[in-house]
């Protein structure tokens, strides 16, 4: 191993990094070092590489889990500014350490890294080496509160990782680290006792002091003005943070005081170190970015129509942005196009990681020349009596350059204006195409951009090269400091990895001469293709609707697909089966393999990306599979151990919300607002609800859903189930976290259902409460996830109809007001309102009317009743009794002034039509059995005819107040009797008839 | 800068070497990284290097002192086992570091190094590159209180310092770190800000605080039987330490306190690191050393006599070893020798830093055979009355394996035995040599001696090689591992380091063949003799007499001398002498050159050791003592600008002795005695006496002081004089620190002579009150030196007659008492008796007959009294009279019992001859003025004739009690008239005639 820390180390060097040494207190990451977090501060250039060996106080495990130590070893890169091949410089790196990346299957796979506690973030990848994460890679964008300028690139390599993927050993312990000397050897002794330390031995009250003193010291330094003895006592402070919250010690409310502390600190340090260069003149001098590309001012000439090939070439995009852009792009360039006078066929994009490929058939050669009339003033303000031009007119030929006696006439909407008519010549195709695509560079935007080594542009990954090909004509487009031109770049361990391209026509099939697959839908098929052969080989067969998402994101992660079958032990398959499929999806993107029954068998396909060498491939994701696995199976062994009333102790120690408190503080409130709700249910499902309730949450503290959090509730039922609960209360802890998502299955049970809502109604209004309602994008807690799933639990449980919004909402209002917090009425009308548009949106979605819609919504507070009526609302489309019914009920309530209670006094009325109407309200309102919508039709149509007869023979605005009131009184009545049913008015026109 | 660490890394890693991580905590140097000073402990093999950033706030300074750093880098390499070659793999490292070994003059200069604190030390040296001190080079002896076994070696290079010389750049931040930026501007914010963090900023109650909990979680950790855990605390604990240190903020108390209980900590991590280890059954194995050589069983013969060359080769010897061993060496071989019949010539030796070889003269090639009688029983008990054997004859003779009648008899003192005559034949050169040198080795010891990879020998530094050669055939000798050869090693960088020796003749001329001076005489004439040829070309000259302890130090660290002259800017001569002079000698072992005058010359001669580079040589050590002369200049200008009051005051921050307090407390006690002592001065010598022990050691304060220690009182009179005290002050303040040795001048001032002696007197008072005096070799506090300097003062004052060593010792007991410090009256007397005991020794060493000095000791609470008596003895020499008188002045003595009393009854006198005694005496009583020698002698050889006549006369022992009583009377009388003159008896026969 120490081999490998040696080449990079010189790797690094001969490109103009500087060594220096780890940092000499405790650091949880190379990124601390002041080296990287100060340094990315700030104007000044700075390259520079370093081991960090990285003390994770939470990941000590005494030395017995083989992938997980107290202290790794981190290589780190920083280059700033970024180079403009950061990803080749880092792949020669590979190539250093002696990986043949030619033979594997190297990945840039989209992971972001933020920290918001310090106001850092920046985009970039986790690097795959046949599905092991080796490398973390980041374009690094703000830090300490501050946008980067220049943005750096860092590099960490996660050195055991790559070492024991090198060597093939399966425990950290057993890496030869040098010469005769295991890993285990060396430091094996120190990996256990200070996995004590941390774990079991360190003293509270001591650490706790500690954490005083250092963000004191660090206090106090900053107010000496001193960043870089700040900056080693905040260090100091987080480490002994750690400390603490390994051992168990960090209550919810120090955990957030102990955070905002650090975070103020911390940004305080940066800020202080960026005046403090400033105010030494920045001693390194200043990065400096390319020049911006010299924009083309002469345009050659185009004879004949040609089509046009437009390449951006970027670096690894997120898969949903490969989609995005593509289309995107695709929009921008066809509608710029349109706003030109240049002639073209259609416009097609295509698009992987790595390229968005625009195509335009037949491009005309120039735009035609147009006329255009330039108005001046009224003809009748532009003569005088005697026929002379006025001041206007003379003025206006003269900015036009014309003489007055020039001057046409044109009618514009009936008045009659002055004017010249000029001729715009039509632009050269290489002009307009020009101005057209680097606007469209120069405009590209994604849902999360970022900067690189370029002043203007900003996009999801940074673009690397632009190919524009007017048939075989380079188009001289720029880009803030970028030229297109003819090369484009293939596989990064192609053989050539720069290639030129000679014409536009036939690009994919070029690239695909290349090996790539431009299409999108190609790729896709490809794969699903090779996926089920190979999986066909095994017996078995991919379940392409259940990994449809899945297929779409492997599409977008490769460029030349390649599939590979892979297996693993059948050990494995005594696990349940979520567990390993979340593992092979979520974390390696891989194709569980099924028998035609949905049975899993033990092989998985992965997808690399271009030629490799199969054999390695397969055999490097068959061990990073078994280390998960193993891993899994660990934690599910541990896991059993422990019964679920004391794991769910440890849900203490998991934070929910600074105010809000801990994860053992909302299941508390959770099985409280299921207490509330579940006053209805039957016996069995009561009892059922009141054990699973008191079991809320337990398996979140679970070392599996620790580690994979995406089975919370997979897990809590497989654990209850084991230690003997109820298969009902199992079912219902499960039940409780659906759905995870808007495509998930609602719970099946009652008591799952009822739980389900407690969780959410709980959460929507502990988060309102206490200020975390979701603004525009960010919504860190799912809340709009929550409330599309109240809906979908709702819907999916008519039966649970008392459970209405309102109830559920105050329900959970009482438990968190129990907790010492204000919930205020307008917050919870807000909640409601809030859930309500979710539903909203989810019926519109789903295609209905949204005048239906719309009538229906009063009725949300009890969606399953809403929905029925909705339903029937549109089993009526066409029954022309019903429409009548609408428009009399709507006429109704037209006339009716809010306000007007529905009180009369029938001896009033003597009409034939009111005393026939009030006739037959009375009848409908005995024969009404409920407000829901096919009672309320069948009861109230014969109320349509007498309505119609009333507003055509009786004047409701009679000059007798008397009368008047007893008229509006009975129409009021009939409203009333309407209202509950749905909102009549919505309906609008959609059943007149057409 | 950064190469040079790649460079090291490649180099060890290429010799086994894994590399470590700089510790995550601060440390002060690379030896307190766990990889070292656990590693050592205990039996496993252990090969390891690092870089180490070594945290000193000591030695923060802002980054504005161009060799001092708060944080500088250490490269660490620990050898475990001794590789037996380790000095040719480090010389082999700088070579890859790019140092022209063959053009530098490299040399390993004696400097052990020792952590009393922690039961720490080892032998070895600080390797000189053209006199820059690049290296620390230790054979770690014992750890944490445990001998180490193996010993380990460990090699570290100050970074720093290394790439300053290679870079030729004189300020830190020079160095070229990495391409295009430098050391500054890549760490001189951190080493500004972390300056001020150390010396300003850190607050103290704070650190206070963590020293506590460091403290204590060290404690805990140990008791959880956690090593690593509770290093880690220990090294924190100390950083925090350092850092309080450095803020100034540790009293004495303090520091003791803290040192016990660090001492205490790291001492018991020591012992439960090994003892964890061995639990762990050794995890890395067992160190192996080289098996012992197989010892000669047959030898060849030897025809002809022959010279004998034995060469025990050495890594460097320290230079008072080099003297030391050849004595003791070849005394060994020649009573070795002698023990033997083997006839030999002459036993000389000669010695180098490297090698000791003895050479004997002509070797008989065997021992001559020789007869010996084997005593049997008694004659007259071997032969019965029969004369046949008896029992006991028979028995003899079974045992002699001969027949009873072969049985000899033979006469011994007396009596007649029987018995055997036995031939034992002489044994071959060869094999007596062989069991005599192997001995030789075996035995070998010096002051100090170390162990190596040699599981038996030991010695002042590792024996790397034996050549034995009896003329032109090796003698088969054999010690522990070692075997001797014909092959010896000439300077380590020539083209053939090692070469054969064909014969034991002209050996001395064949190491001048390879440049090689054995004779350390001979290397001594060359030096001078070159040192003043090469002064003279400057037009000065070497003052051999002045530096006679020098050179002979600079004889013994180098086997090639090349003297070169090197110049220094004369600007530095406005300094005073003694600080260029101190420098040179003390720190370069360079030599001054001066005029005949005297005054100093900006030249030295630096004695290199064998062929190099001459001006790259000259330059290195220019550059050097440049370096050491810009830092005198800073602390001169530096301490120049204190008053002598105010940096006394930083008295208090300098330890003396735990219990006795910070020097502030000692310069007041001083102060205090001498202003006791000084009653009876002038008033012009008690005014100034009055203001110098006012600032008594306030030098030791200041900046030149502390890091040029010998120049205490040279910089005190320096700064008094120029801060404007009276001359005659600022030469007490000089005097008080004289002598500083035991060839050093006493103080020439009386003011200075009392300073001096109230200074030593509390020295021993204090240090023998609180348990430290001296013990066996054993004299940290330098308390012998302390009481020859009292000697040595009082002697050259005989005006301070009235300062006797009672009244200075008792003076200096109540100003310990003062403190609260319990002073036994029984230690006044043991202080008393070994500071006579110097005084005894002085005056034997000065050659002084031992009869004499002792009849004086009984003198030396008054030395000056007691030499001027011991002068006026040596005069009498000779002198019959006072020959006669002591005769009878012992006779009297003999006579009378102890205890009697000096009284008498006149009237009891009858006889003649007492009577005329009695007369005599009452005369002489009368005469006597002094009693002084010469006067007790005019006086007094008036009795001498009565004494006689009354022992010739006069039966002293009468049978008439008052008569026997008034006669011893008598003579008592004249006992105690003489007894204070000095003990008569001491003389002995001193004075008998011959």
């Amino acid at each position: 191993m120490q081999d490998a820390l040696i080449a990079l180390t010189k790797y690094w060097t001969d490109r103009g990094c500087m060594i220096v040494q780890p940092f000499n207190t405790e650091v949880g990451a190379g990124t601390l070092n002041p080296a990287t977090i100060l340094r990315v501060l700030g104007p000044e250039p700075w390259r520079v590489a370093y081991v960090e060996p990285s003390v994770r106080p939470d990941d000590a495990r005494y030395g017995e889990n083989p992938n997980r130590l107290q202290t790794h070893t981190q290589f780190q890169v920083i280059l700033k500014p970024d180079p403009g091949d950061p990803q080749e410089q880092y792949l020669a790196s590979l190539e250093a350490l002696g990986i043949d990346i030619h033979a594997h299957d190297i990945r840039f796979v989209e992971d972001n890294w933020a920290n918001p506690a310090t106001g850092s973030w920046g985009l970039g990848w986790e690097v795959w080496l046949d599905g092991l994460e080796i490398t973390q890679f980041t374009y690094f964008q703000q830090a300490g509160g501050m946008s980067l300028d220049p943005v750096s690139v860092e590099v960490t390599y996660g050195v055991e990782r790559i070492i024991m993927a090198l060597q093939g050993v399966s425990h950290f312990k057993d890496i030869q680290y040098a010469p005769g000397i295991t890993y285990g050897e060396a430091f094996g002794q120190a990996e256990y006792e200070m996995s004590r330390f941390y774990l079991d031995d360190a003293d509270v009250e001591t650490q706790k002091r500690l954490f005083e003193d250092y963000a004191n010291e660090a206090r106090r330094m900053l107010d000496a003005r001193l960043p870089v003895p700040a900056h080693l006592h905040v260090l100091k402070c987080s480490h002994t943070f750690n400390v603490l919250d390994s051992r168990g010690a960090v209550s919810t409310t120090e955990r957030a005081k102990a955070f905002a502390r650090m975070r103020g600190l911390a940004r305080e340090v940066s800020a202080l170190w960026a005046e403090r260069r400033e105010e030494l003149g920045h001693p390194l001098g200043m990065s400096e970015l390319p020049p911006a590309a010299e924009v083309p001012a002469e345009f050659a000439e185009v004879t004949e129509p040609a089509p046009l090939l437009f390449e951006i070439g970027t670096e690894e995009l997120p898969p949903h942005e490969v989609t995005r852009s593509a289309a995107a792009i695709r929009d921008a360039v066809a509608s710029k196009l349109a706003a030109t006078r240049l002639d073209h066929g259609d416009v097609v994009a295509d698009a992987t990681p790595r390229r968005i490929v625009v195509r335009v058939g037949r491009v005309a050669p120039r735009e035609p020349d147009a006329e255009r009339f330039v108005r001046g003033p009224r003809a009748s303000a532009a003569f005088d009596a005697e026929g002379a031009p006025t001041k206007a007119a003379q003025g206006f030929a003269r900015g036009q350059k014309i003489d007055p006696a020039a001057l046409e006439r044109v009618e514009q909407d009936g008045v009659e204006y002055v004017g010249v008519t000029r001729t715009d010549l039509g632009r050269g195709a290489l002009e307009v195409l020009s101005g057209v695509l680097g606007e469209v560079v120069t405009e590209l935007r994604a849902d999360k951009n970022m900067r690189w080594n370029d002043r203007k542009l900003s996009f999801t990954r940074p673009v690397r090269w632009l190919v524009a090909l007017l048939g075989d004509r380079v188009v001289p487009v720029t880009a803030s400091s970028m030229t297109a031109g003819r090369e484009t770049r293939v596989h990064r361990t192609a053989a050539q990895p720069v290639v030129p391209v000679e014409t536009a026509a036939g690009y994919l099939d070029f690239l695909a001469g290349h090996g790539i697959v431009a299409s999108m839908t190609v790729r896709r098929e490809q794969i699903v293709k090779a996926a089920r052969d190979l999986a066909a080989t095994v017996g078995g067969t991919i379940d392409e609707q259940a990994e449809a998402g899945l297929i779409d994101e492997i599409t977008n992660l490769v460029e030349a697909p390649n599939a590979i079958l892979g297996g693993f032990s059948e050990t494995y398959l005594e696990l349940p089966q979520e567990i390993l499929t979340t593992v092979m999806r979520k974390h390696q993107r891989y194709l569980p393999v099924r028998t035609a029954d949905g049975e899993l068998l033990p092989h998985f396909v992965a997808v690399a990306n271009g030629a490799c060498d199969q054999d390695a491939v397969r055999a490097g994701n068959e061990a990073v599979l078994r280390a998960r696995y193993e891993d899994a199976s660990f934690f599910w062994r541990a896991d059993l151990k422990v019964a679920p009333e004391i794991m769910k102790a440890g849900l203490r120690r998991l934070a929910f919300e600074e105010k809000l408190g801990s994860m053992a503080d909302r299941a508390a409130r959770v099985a409280a607002v299921a207490g509330d709700l579940g006053a209805e249910l039957s016996t069995t499902d009561r009892s059922t609800l009141d054990r699973a309730a008191a079991l809320a949450k337990f398996d979140l503290a679970s070392q599996m859903v620790i580690e994979l959090t995406s089975l919370a509730g997979v897990m809590a039922r497989e654990y209850a189930a084991r230690s003997g609960e109820p298969q009902a209360v199992a079912e219902a802890l499960f039940d409780m976290e659906r759905p995870r998502s808007s495509g998930d299955r609602p719970p099946a049970t009652v008591p799952g259902a009822v739980l389900a809502l407690a969780d959410r109604f709980d959460m929507l209004v502990g988060l309102f409460a206490v200020g975390a309602a979701p603004t525009g994008s960010s919504d860190p807690f799912g809340l709009r996830r929550a409330a599309a799933g109240v809906i979908s639990i709702l819907r999916a449980h008519p039966a649970l109809s008392d459970i209405t919004l309102g109830r559920g909402l105050r329900s959970a209002a009482d438990h968190v007001r129990a907790q010492g917090i204000e919930v205020r009425e307008e917050t919870l009308a807000e909640v409601e309102e809030f859930v309500v548009r979710r539903y909203e949106q989810q019926l519109l979605d789903a295609g209905h009317d949204h005048r239906h819609v719309a009538a229906v919504l009063p009725l949300a507070g009890a969606p399953a009743g809403a929905e029925a009526t909705l339903r029937e609302i549109e089993q009526r489309a066409g029954d022309s009794e019903f429409a009548a019914l609408v428009t009399a009920l709507q006429r109704v309530r037209r006339i009716v002034p809010a306000g007007t209670r529905p009180e009369y006094d029938p001896a009033r009325l003597v009409e034939p039509a009111e005393v026939a109407l009030h006739g037959e309200l009375v009848k409908a309102k005995d024969a009404m059995a409920t407000s829901a919508l096919a009672g309320f039709v069948l009861a109230a149509t014969s109320l349509t005819a007498p309505i119609n007869t009333f507003f055509d023979d009786i004047l409701v605005m009679s000059e007798d107040a008397e009368v008047r009131a007893a008229r509006l009184g009975l129409l009021a009545t009939i409203r009333d009797l309407a209202a509950p049913v749905l909102d009549w008015q919505a309906l609008g026109t959609s059943f007149a008839a057409d």
